[in-house]
């Protein structure tokens, strides 16, 4: 019985060195070695090998490096082999706190004062408080949560949506999306990309938003559609966006969201499973195999995440 | 017995209709009118008369209508006259969330994605959670502790340092200002302006900030010693500056800050008095003053604040 990890070599480093003190009885491999495929039991991995079956017969679990899996061949994976995202404090404080800075930045109107500086413009604005404006956050699984949990004691008005729909102390959470966008100045996509939620950012989404609004996406690059967002900024009804994601990645040279004033972007950087913490998830995930319980972050494949 | 309000009119509408309905026994004056000179016992102002006895013989009070009292000539108002800085909750908040989106987007490295984006390099950084980033703050009156609470459940680590000892949980507060700075990642100056503090952020205070460290002045621009501000960032020592206060504002035409990009500049606008709760704050130390018992904000002159 072993585990092979098959992800970015450096960090692999951190998880040897845990697996090794916590589980010496578990030998751990990193890929391309791989000890006896046939002994394989656990993978990590941003990208499994193409053939399952053929490179780990005995395959019990597929453990994703990163809290997606939208990278993952879902459909043409081993129908049985459970497949597990990555739900880890160290990433989950990551995405809190690059959704604060954005949310936050767009509250101060900071990309607009950006602009005016490099006009030379000493031009203030009226102050409004965070208890005078209103953020909404699309998907409330356990990022979304922790968005709205640090948020809330700044004051401002919370909304969520989720598809199924959940109780959250302090959160207006509605049932259609189409009621919760006009409540909403400020709108984080923390969604995972499925069938269902891919292009979901697009024209007739962004003219429910109230005038004025600002975008934060740190879901996925295939929830934007970006010509939507483009006419949307410049026809006024947009404020801003903060965008952390593309599709592909990198944004291509030439592409218009790297010049456009309010736009800004980030290389993807919002959140990195971190892995001192990573390896703990992992580890006590496959505690809770070896007794039988269920996983946690185990991804309904139906549904794609 | 009657008040008068001396500064921005629009806000004065407001402080108007809240004296009218809580205290219809105090006649409220909107500058320049003012009834009978001689029964002007409170004066709420951002720049006083020049001639107080003169204009206001029974003046008790002057109220100063923003946070600072550096804007008053102290040595000159008549020596028994109480000033009071303004302390009230819409202030307050303001400046915490201004100080929040500071640290959050130096802390999220986004004046360095910024420039990235302007060159159309797509280039990640490592990701550091706030519980391995340490914050220091400048000044721990009614502001900086507000700040700090803020910031404290995010996870920093947090320093602290006061001319006068204060003790705070959750941070490290330093007698002396050269012990604290070696620790600080992000320094925030929220001081009053005074003769001990003007020019404080020199070329000495920034070197014993360690390398890559980020500077928030929200205080004024006195504190900051310009030149020493640009040789620090183009010496590589300092990364970044988020700047909302200059000497004088507007900051002058030309003024290297309008184009430096890794100077982020904001048009004092941190925080602002917000007459709803300014005119409620000012109501109570009325009373405080009717049962004989200590202003809120009362400055001693002579430390200046």
């Amino acid at each position: 019985m072993s585990f092979v990890y098959k992800a970015d070599p450096a960090r692999g480093l951190i998880w040897q060195r845990a697996f090794a003190e916590r589980r010496p009885d578990l030998p751990f491999h990193l890929w391309p070695e791989t000890g006896d495929p046939a002994k394989v039991r656990f993978l990590c991995a941003w990208m499994p090998p193409e053939d399952i079956p053929g490179t780990f017969p005995n395959l019990e679990i597929l453990f994703s490096v990163g809290a997606g899996v939208d990278q993952l061949p879902l459909d043409s994976l081993p129908p049985g082999l459970p497949v597990v995202r990555m739900i880890e404090d160290g990433l989950t404080q990551g995405m809190v706190e690059y959704c604060l800075a954005a949310v936050l930045a767009l509250h101060r109107d900071l990309p607009l004062y950006r602009q005016r500086q490099a006009a030379g413009l000493w031009q203030p604005e009226p102050v409004r408080l965070a208890r005078g404006r209103s953020v909404g956050v699309m998907g409330l699984g356990v990022l979304g949560q922790a968005v709205l949990a640090a948020l809330r004691p700044l004051g401002f008005r919370l909304h969520g949506w989720n598809r199924s729909p959940r109780a959250i102390e302090g959160v207006t959470v509605h049932r259609r999306l189409d009621d919760m966008l006009p409540e909403v100045e400020i709108l984080v996509c923390l969604l995972p990309l499925t069938e269902a939620t891919r292009g979901i950012l697009d024209a007739r989404l962004l003219a429910r938003l109230p005038p004025g609004a600002c975008l934060v996406n740190t879901g996925r690059g295939g929830h934007l559609v970006e010509a939507d967002l483009l006419a949307a900024l410049d026809s006024g009804h947009l404020a801003a966006a903060v965008l952390d994601v593309a599709e592909p990645e990198p944004l291509p040279p030439g592409h218009p969201f790297w010049t456009h004033p309010r736009i800004w972007l980030t290389p993807h950087i919002a959140s990195m499973t971190q892995p001192e913490t990573a390896v703990e998830a992992v580890l006590a995930n496959l505690e809770r195999h070896a007794r039988g319980e269920a996983l946690l972050g185990l991804v309904e494949r139906g549904r794609g995440y």
